[in-house]
């Protein structure tokens, strides 16, 4: 038996892992992934574990020809947890709705009448969907960021999403080119987190 | 520029995304995942998400040795939640506790003195480190598994692994060989969970 191939395939995929690192959206430009690298990113999450079949979550595309609409909404949500914002500090939220080719919310689909998987549970699908995201992302040497923030359950937020009661933002993923490195930043290692019965 | 390296990156990571599966505890078996790999496995949990370098959660490995303490806690979590359960049924949850041999228990951090970063990202950061593990487990030829239940949070459970108050237990994860292979599942397209806003 040729173990080569496995092992190979190890190395590859834990570089993956540990050289991937959060790129903030101000960092990442044209050219974004195109419609094909689009479905392949964003079909990566529907291989995340699903305990019970549910999808606990889904995905909303933002296009450039409606980031306008996030914008706006990116400016109430300020003005709804602060009545006092300037009209410096509404632009600046509303710039944010700009940034990065491809930007996608995801979104938490909890179910009170299902209760058989648990929240938590849902959210940790919905986080290996995102993980397997920003691997593929990277693999097609894309940069990719989370980002999330108070203004994510604003009224406003959830009106444009058309969110249901059971349903909770979880943060924006955007992807594109990297348009300015920055150093890796330390992560912990495994003796930091870990422990023996 | 040759691209033909990233191209094969990409499918090579789709591929190894697409082909992970859900495999039961009870199909997994020895060899387990050498010192080394173990390391491996659970170090690129390390390479997660983590806004705010929080590390909003740890892993507790239950060595073999110690399966005994698990079972014995299984049942009290039965027995918890069911006073009249049977000592076949005890047993049954009993048998549990020996299955695979890698298991950890994965565990949220909340603090709720540190609010800046929601229990909703946390749990994302914890589900992107799972995904990871699984990913890295399944590249070096392991099968894998998360579970949880009903049990995981029973008083016994908490106290065996001496979670505090802004602790909670997530899902055990199982790797190992896999002793027998199942029909890969059906999984949901992004046209199941995606939309344009």
């Amino acid at each position: 038996m040729n173990t080569t191939p496995i092992q190979n395939l190890s190395d590859t995929t834990l570089k993956l892992i540990h050289s991937r690192q959060h790129i903030s959206p101000k960092r990442l430009g044209d050219p974004g992934p195109d419609p094909e690298q689009v479905e392949k990113i964003l079909g990566a999450a529907g291989a995340a574990p699903d305990h019970g079949l549910l999808i606990p979550w889904r995905l909303v595309i933002i296009p450039q020809e409606r980031r306008h609409l996030l914008a706006e909404t990116f400016a109430e949500a300020l003005v709804e947890r602060d009545a006092g914002a300037t009209e410096e500090q509404k632009q600046e939220a509303r710039e944010k709705a700009y940034r990065g080719p491809l930007l996608v919310l995801v979104i938490a689909r909890f179910d009170s009448t299902q209760d058989s998987v648990h929240p938590n549970e849902r959210l940790i699908s919905a986080g290996c969907a995102v993980q397997n995201m920003l691997l593929a992302a990277h693999a097609m040497g894309f940069g990719a960021g989370l980002s999330s923030g108070r203004g994510l359950n604003a009224r406003a937020m959830r009106q444009l999403f058309g969110l249901n009661e059971q349903e909770q933002p979880l943060c924006f993923m955007t992807v594109g080119a990297v348009t300015k490195s920055k150093p890796p930043r330390t992560r912990p290692g495994r003796g930091d987190y870990t422990s023996t019965l």
